[in-house]
């Protein structure tokens, strides 16, 4: 296992590089300090379950949030299985890779307090069960779907799966309440399973669905979410066409859910409106 | 464009890692001299067409070749976006990294005169129609299914698609004759659409077709090849749990469209079987 070290260049034949052979983590950081971090520490292990790949030691991973420096940082995580093999099959002697760097992060309050807007995208997601949930280097799919738009007032993009069942979006997981339910998709087939979204449904009753986008119509609140900008309010859907789909009032209802996801990663849960 | 050149480490930020956002091909170089390079430009600009990617100038490709050196040789190519972007959201100013790197290659001819052992892999291809075809850097599904045997007499595992439909091996394409027509699978929602496959239906009349394992059962000859390899004719096919699926002996019937493949790439196209 490499020391845990700010590594700016990875040798050409990492197979993180040359496969997508590896996981990634981006976890909050506030003065040293990691938001949600036994829930990244717990998807990460089960990504190196799934996959293969040693985890760790705790001591060394434990150790990261600190060097992120004083103020709010995204710490981005890169394991890899390192390099060697041949071909596809892995080298039984691989020596992971992880690579971590800090950056600045500004939120986006704006966005937390009058919502944004948002639009489906044409892509559908693949279903692969195999690395359903996990956040794996293998992300052509949102690539892909983040290109579908270059308008800056459109704030994400709703994905579907091949049979047309919501997913996420393209960073973000969705949340919506109907009749005073609160439910997500399911993420047994494709997705990231958030960080956000796990600690949310620790706190509170979540039900994993499998709906089609019809369900969003039905909708007294929709949110997008994840462990780094917090919960935006959706106050409008559109159709990959430009069409609308959907829009909704921000009001007392989505507070709830926000002020849940804002303790969590210590944001301010007191709204003007 | 960065300019050519054997580029042993990558920045961290490169997108070929952090999303597996980029391209590469295998080629087989013989002195210098690149085998099927038609049709290797041509799936790399198939690939940088459907993600966007500026395909580096032909005359920067063409002069790789050369470069791998006197004897038998694996060139291989990785073309990445690059670096930067907003997470998923490539930089419209990305400045794409091609990397190469030469190796020899040592072929095997037992396994052309002799013929392999393979199975059936549990992991199921998920069918993404925008990437189907394309040999991009979002390969975890192949290891994974690489990692499902240790045998080093067991050479390919075949690979279903979702719906249980044939479309590959592992890391090469797959060939059979029923009622003495070739067939290969379709491969319009996913798998690679190998150099050699393609070449060899330049050249053939080779049906696509969308069929279950139970095609392979009535099969005369079944083959697995790819631009590297040459053709290896499948002798056994088990089943994942190890059963018996199927058994074939070498015959003239094989040689046909090994001396096709074998010419094409430059090997012996006379067997002694």
């Amino acid at each position: 296992m490499n020391r845990p070290q700010a590594e700016p260049w990875v040798p050409a034949d990492d197979r993180g590089l040359a496969y997508g052979d590896g996981l990634f983590e981006t976890v909050l950081v506030r003065d040293g300090e990691p938001l949600l971090w036994p829930q990244h520490m717990a998807r990460l292990a089960k990504g190196c379950r799934t996959l293969g790949i040693p985890m760790p030691a705790a001591a060394e991973l434990d150790g990261l949030p600190a060097r992120a420096g004083a103020g709010l940082k995204v710490l981005k995580l890169i394991l890899t299985r390192g390099s060697g093999g041949r071909g596809y099959l892995p080298s039984p002697v691989a020596q992971p890779r992880l690579l971590w760097q800090a950056v600045d992060f500004l939120p986006q309050p704006q966005r937390w307090e009058s919502g944004v807007r948002v639009r489906h995208c044409r892509l559908r997601l693949s279903v692969q069960p195999l690395l359903a949930g996990l956040k794996h280097l293998n992300r052509l799919e949102n690539v892909l779907a983040r290109r579908e738009w270059d308008d800056p007032d459109v704030a994400e993009g709703v994905l579907c799966n091949s049979h047309g069942t919501l997913i996420e979006a393209t960073c973000m997981n969705l949340f919506w309440q109907r009749q005073g339910c609160l439910e997500t998709p399911r993420l047994d087939g494709c997705g990231v399973a958030g960080t956000l979204r796990a600690a949310l449904m620790e706190r509170l009753e979540i039900r994993e669905v499998s709906m089609g986008p019809a369900a969003l119509a039905e909708a007294e609140a929709v949110w997008l979410g994840n462990s780094i900008q917090g919960l935006w309010p959706v106050v409008r859907l559109d159709g990959a066409d430009g069409s609308r789909h959907g829009s909704w009032k921000v009001g007392p209802v989505h507070r709830v859910l926000q002020r849940e996801a804002h303790e969590l990663l210590g944001y301010p849960a007191r709204f003007t409106s």
